[in-house]
């Protein structure tokens, strides 16, 4: 049988992350890893302490919500991620956490308007927020639709996930993704930084107004795209 | 004579977890554990710093008020634990701290609504803050009274309190319960994690609205009840 | 000679509590601790790194300002703190710092409410604030006017600098004091986290009340006169 | 050849502080050390870790731009700095950090208004912002027009930048200088503690006015000038 156990590595060093950069308390968040060939990924068991976690406790999962091995139960939100790596072709890896300033940004159900570079650098536009989850779809499937309706969001606001890597689940936080599990993570510290800025920025002043298209374009391309000259 | 070991040791592990979590400074907040066969609970002496705190330390107390065993004064607050112990059935440890963001939404005499699932994960409607004590409670008896406001809010408000394990005395702060002493202060972590949240998100937006009572319902069933589905 | 060496212990080991607790950052912020039957106080030489701080580099000041005993030079406060061990009399020592909440509230030019029993359990009343000092007394001697205008403030509000053993000086930052240097920067901790909370309060709800006044006297009796019950 | 290695060193260090200080995380900031003799800088290599920074990976560059010696890519910044060392005569070291109060002040695009001594002690009047950068500006050279409009915006002040050394970069984040590598990231410790402690003054009352002249020029002049007389 073909080994997974590098898939599992990924997605426990990045479930690690979580806990390192303070985004989750005791058992909350998630990161997964995903395997594109295989058409599996990764992801932490539910309800399990951060201390507690071992990388062979990371449960495999397909893309039709089947656990293909695993001792453990998977994250309760397994059926979001399985739409993500479904819909958003090219991602690696997700996580979700309950960091507190993306977290009330989701609460406030406002996307986070682009009102610096720090920000521009990683998104060239808002972080977008979800709509809120109707009680039929909620009934439905209330999972697998958290992933739809970050999805639509996406479409209905001709978004590339490509580009923006981060979603705020209205009334719930944040999603991100990435070319791999790290990456993902690395994403949400980013994502928590920027709602922290946007936030104070609204405290000083509620009406506040987003960076000119020119400048956000600016700092977009400096580190993404054909021309980007920062970094090694 | 019946061995109260266990019990002042599950007292005192809790009380080190709320200098663990920063829920307190210096001799603030305290945690107790009941033994309801015995109708006796261990408490945290009046006054003592965490660092000086020792196991053997932890007063005995009946639910008339009176020390049954213990060298050392109970915590000011006793009677307020004795009476939340007497009056919610089912309850074997209680917490008090003065977190700063619990404290603040006590002393804004606000109970905190549901605006996320951060929240409703935990707590099926809004955390409740009791009334302001009257001149003629606080001459009667001033703890007695803390914990008869909290139960009457809970009556009032008709709040099952094995379902909402938290509340705000107002202008004072958080007590919190539940399974164990472990337990409560376990819930005293998510509260003041859900004041934050809540705080940054009336700041973002004070007309900030409450989740649907479906969304609320669902993760609440996610994590109780009979359908349960979180964790292993 | 009579020895000091204690006295300068005793200031040089409150001083350190002011970086231990993150009151100030570099050299902000001085403690000292006074000696009534000589007349003298130790205090902080100016502009010295925390880190770089020894018990004998505290330096000797008399009631009139002059350096008794030291290398170094003192604390540019030290007149503030002359005036307040001259006009407030029973207090042995006094710690200045420029903790965020603390400051802020100086620089709003607020009192700080008595908006909870975390405040009450420590003063009776709200932290008067002083007067922004006229042109004119920063000409004639701008650290002893920032005494005066201290202890100014108390006289005009009839307050008790034993019972409430704060203040804010306008537009600059706190200074406390109590029975022992260490004491004065127990109180500024206890103020900072005061600050915040209140800082918290009127964030939530800029109408916040203050406690009724037979709540906070309850409180204050709980650990302070004759009928004091808290603690051992 | 000339031997750069102190200078190397210097911003080595100054760029390390920026990681123990929490200016920034991952990639962003840096700083840079100028030898004026030689009109050669040091400054970070471009999104190199902190943690994976030494002393020989600063790269030398010109007042041109041109790379005088370093294996790697400059910072992106660069050419700010240049600009700043080019026109502000007398500074020896720049940092530029994404500090989260001092951003957000920079995405309010709002100066610091000098609310208290805190402020007074380290500038004399308000911590300046910039205008925002027009859509030319940006298409000409994005970071020599950051250093343009931060001179702009002295010079249209008639501030003094060895007076005032630090600046909020308008929808970006601030830049701080002084007489040394290891003295400009100071400066960006203390002008987010002055922005975290302003954020905190106007969230208490959107209308605080800032300090009175007379009581900034004396806390200005109680650490700088003739008549300076804080410290050593």
């Amino acid at each position: 049988m073909y080994n997974f156990k590098s898939l599992r590595e990924e997605a426990y060093e990045a479930n690690m992350e979580i806990k390192f950069h303070n985004l989750a308390i005791y058992t909350w968040g998630n990161s997964s890893a995903f395997d594109p060939d295989k058409g599996i990924f990764a992801i932490k068991p539910s309800g399990v302490e951060y201390d507690e976690l071992k990388p062979d406790m990371m449960v495999l999962v397909d893309l039709d919500g089947k656990v293909v091995d695993g001792k453990l139960k998977p994250s309760s939100d397994t059926k979001t991620h399985l739409v993500l790596y479904r819909d958003f072709k090219g991602i690696l890896g997700i996580t979700h956490t309950h960091s507190p300033y993306a977290a009330a940004w989701a609460q406030a159900k406002r996307a986070v308007p682009v009102f610096g570079t720090t920000h521009a650098d990683h998104c060239a536009g808002e972080i977008p927020c979800t709509a809120l989850m109707t009680a039929e779809a909620v009934k439905n499937d209330y999972e697998l639709e958290t992933g739809n309706l970050i999805v639509k969001s996406f479409n209905t606001g001709n978004i590339d996930p490509l580009q923006v890597n981060m979603v705020l689940a209205a009334g719930h936080g944040p999603f991100t993704w990435g070319k791999s599990a790290a990456q993902s993570v690395y994403h949400s510290v980013i994502l928590e930084e920027i709602c922290k800025m946007a936030f104070f920025t609204v405290t000083i002043d509620s009406g506040s107004k987003p960076l000119p298209e020119h400048i956000i374009k600016k700092h977009w391309e400096r580190k993404h795209g054909a021309g980007a000259y920062y970094g090694q």
